[in-house]
């Protein structure tokens, strides 16, 4: 019973720039009984980033004496304007995709796992989906990761963090002809190429994955996409930095 | 990594009575796309109640031109001190039974089903469990259906609400001998007899399911208990009904 | 192209008076190749009740030098006057709700676990179901698990059985208003309340599961249905007493 | 906790002659619920098939105005010496291919599916097994499907029962050199070479499945075994016949 | 859109006679990463046999020093005229049966599994079928499987290989009343009865599967079926011999 | 028993310069029973692609008078150096994946679906892998789905081809700073940043998916990268034309 989109109207951005970033926060503990955590919104999106410290790894790493980082994605079935049925017998693809993505990003933080045989496991549960929520995910549990690993050197079972960078990401995408950042979901589903990018604090890609189903991309398209992303993720590293730059209290 | 709980210790109230509640709020309207919704507070429990409006019906009411009201439950990986992991492959035991309980007690709301073919659906999901997650569910949830009935009152789908009374449940529990009202995580592990108890705001029973796993009980020590839950639920339903009086403002 | 229920008709009870049993049958030793078992019939309905002994635990019990007691519970697709799929791909909330009352109903019958690592595993097979086949899986369950353990001394397994009391369990529920105990399937449909009550050979209550999903109750209605069921109860104690008096011989 | 197979020992008959049949009951109408059923033991061997009637046919049927029928196979967990497991999230190779011999067996009861959009499925669940499960299935589920289409004529659902003809089956196997009629489990596990026979009551071949997965056999040692099949199958169907030649009084 | 078959037409053989193989070819080593390969066609049908060894042997088996040999089977999607799903949640029936016969059947060139524990899986995918994929799987899987045990003795794994001798098969039927060897999908379609028929290279029987699920048959149709078998896995035989004898020449 | 990847080596390209192709070979018609197929080889690589058109179209565009295109995606077990277990309880993430961007990248081929409710799905299986089976499976799927619609076309199911374009995909990867045109296995495995290129036959991308979960990247190394990705393609999308320039001969 939700509203339907109208395919001919414009998409507008209520005074939004085409370079211009959503509100974004960043609030950091918000999962008590977590390692680390963070709920972090890009606008109307909000997810609740939690990661967990576990001892052992999995069955391929065992005896490695190395550790693992893994990501686990989910919406609550009203995250939406229609309800989504909850993926209780067998995982989707875009699920699937989704985690994947995430996992390999926050894995990029390290560069290496030989902080022993530890599983850092982040949750990323939607709560609200307006767009973005695998870049909100990924921008969100980079600081959960990294509180993850600092109360490890708290409790004394590190004796340094192995994090090197943090990682952030955001969509682009191409909507009448215009690049547009961060794009909410009725911009995403009329953008005809979509892009969503993953960066490190050190200014390098850690992924870009640019699809173009309702219509394909030229060269200079791609570049100005790139272009786009790679200010909006500066923007929201600094805001990263930041917010891990406070102390964190929280009782557990 | 969670803290493991003391067997042997004493199980606080914090300065709470046996006979008391712990902190308890409603926040109506909390999931802004869904037709009905409240987030519940516990203590430190914390329940997503959403309610959705569906057109159509489970297959065996189809054609019966009458309506059906549901549930489901779930909880997010860190809802808990330790991690848990999702149920993506099969449903476990515990969660089907508590969707069933939530379910048959938001239906005690109504009298018939002859609203029209319109499932609601209300989804429960737990962001921080302490204890009492079933109730604290029902008791929200109660709030989250009226509302998704009243959504459709407004919208023209209904010429008025089916729903004639309000739910509200509460456990209650013995531990070292003496019966407590709403119990959290730690009394839970340590009772020796737990009971849930359902009511509807017209003071009747809908549920009162009493079970001595670590010991059984006697006839007066359930007559104890069921007054405790009596009580405890008076003053649940009183709040529901001041949240329920007030004009609710969601943009949808 | 079972009969229908005539919702209109008044539900007879063919000569028995509203706090009478049906005819109750406990024919111990009904399966030769278990340690122990107990075919039992309430009225019409029908349950083969096999408990097995098996070395070892479940996972989470490994090392703790316990033992375990656990039910599964199943019914045939011809128990009931319609078949009834198998339970093939995944097991229906009614059956897991049942089993996880069935298992913390026999393991009520012991005070503790401490007879080493062996589980104890009792499968409640529905042959015909008339209403009950919960209460009378718990009261032939709790014989055939009296018998496994029995037979585990009998072997030199343990120096003594663990069993301190038996359980025993019965329906009682409102039919236009009258309270009747031991419902059949017909009555069950009817009644608007439905209670199950499971209690100890010592007269004290271990599940109390009381549901008002036609209508709801009043403390006076749940206070007349337990003292319908504790009498009930007290003539299913006296029979399994009866029955576990008598010497047993099962050539395995 | 089952005895184990000594692999040494001779495999006694117990005074039973290598072509004879062990006890063989057949007890019509022992499902009162079903529309035909039929509880057959060989030896210590037990399964209750019970063939229901239901309105409609499998999808690559519908509109063909035929109808079908079908098998079901399955175990109680305790039929056997030591525990198994049910199949409760996938149905092994076994017993797929276990129910597909019956549904091929009762199937050749008939010369063609002209009855209507009809099903008849035959569940056979095994009481208690020891060898020859599958052959015991077919004999009895032989008499459950005949009473199920009598019961059809009978209700007026049909003019006419369009069973032609019924089918028998029995196991074979040589051990130690010797054709043996009739298998129980001990003598199961030590055949060398193992076959089922499925005949119809017109003395001709339906199934032949012969498999020697701990030796070969010559073709005069094929020759052998089919002698004493048909031998054993005509005493079987002289049974049935004789079964179901009697009037069948079940109140329903 | 594919033809369908017309069950009116005579079942052509394309002037082969009705005791003629189709066209068969052994093609060893196909599958250059395997351990053992054979691709086989019947015909059209073309079946792709590989053989893996792997270390390690299924749970039941672990400790006893013995190793195992078991096969898989499956078809592309579009193997067949028509396309048929893949079996990507739960293996069907059909499945099971041919991939435990084809299991059962090449365990047979062994005596004993006394090799040390390893397991030998042949993975029999059908690219294109046009009816007796199983046997020609089993022809296939033969050669597969026994030059995987000659890479072991080439590796050093095993001083000495455990084939002890070949196996093949062909399927029979009657179509029309007339007996016909090694089937096309046509005539599996139209035959009343169908036989697959596995022999060892020593001229014994393996397995010997008669189906008559279009209508029974008598003894003396049994008996040509077999000879027509016979013969026809001669042929087999001799080709197996023939592509084994020569030397192999895969670059691993 | 595969080899291990020595992960000291020098990677070899045998003679092959960072900037070419492996040996490329499109054979269509290869699966004679398809509406379309291609057998494409990127050097030991080779993927079976077959396009079947099927009446109907998946629930969400029933009624809606457009067509559908999609992909599946599987290896045979034997396809790798080790063996990999089927996918027959559920499919994994990276094979969901592919399937989804091999779907993507056939779509973009039309410009819209209104072609009738017809679904035209590509199966790519995989019968060896060495690299890049995901750029080689939508090389051979564009051709294959070509001629399942020329095929509609030719049997008067559809006035003209909705297809207005081709597309084909490469991998390229940095090698210890080096930038690689197409990798096989052992260069995929040690490449720090690899990355999938489709493009369409007019010279605009389709996908860009660029990853570096061993190593981060810049913008002129993605620039490169790309650089190297289209000169391939153009020599892929050529060999396309020319193989679809042909005439076809297959007898279906």
């Amino acid at each position: 019973m939700a509203d339907a989109v109208n395919p001919s109207s414009v998409v507008p951005r209520n005074g939004r720039s085409n370079d211009a970033l959503r509100d974004v926060t960043l609030e950091r503990g918000a999962v008590p009984y977590a390692e680390g955590s963070c709920l972090v919104s890009f606008g109307n999106t909000r997810v609740l980033c939690a990661a967990s410290v576990e001892i052992g790894v999995p069955g391929w790493k065992k005896g490695s004496g190395e550790g693992w980082v893994t990501a686990e994605y989910a919406m609550l079935p009203r995250a939406t304007k229609t309800r989504v049925s909850r993926e209780r017998s067998q995982v989707g693809g875009r699920t699937q995709e989704i985690q994947r993505l995430v996992g390999r990003s926050v894995r990029a933080m390290l560069d290496d796992f030989r902080f022993g045989e530890f599983t850092v496991k982040v949750d990323c549960d939607v709560l609200q989906a307006d767009g973005g929520t695998r870049t909100a995910a990924i921008t969100g549990a980079s600081v959960a990761v990294a509180d993850a690993f600092a109360w490890m050197v708290t409790q004394g079972h590190l004796a340094a963090s192995p994090i090197r960078r943090r990682v952030a990401a955001v969509s682009v995408g191409i909507i009448d002809g215009e690049p547009r950042l961060d794009l909410d979901y009725e911009e995403d589903v009329r953008a005809g190429v979509d892009m969503n990018v993953v960066m490190s604090s050190e200014g390098r890609f850690v992924e870009v994955q640019g699809t173009g189903e309702h219509g394909t991309f030229a060269r200079n398209e791609l570049d100005a996409l790139l272009g786009l992303a790679v200010q909006g993720i500066e923007q929201l590293s600094a805001l990263q930095l930041q917010v891990l730059g406070a102390p964190l209290n929280v009782s557990r």
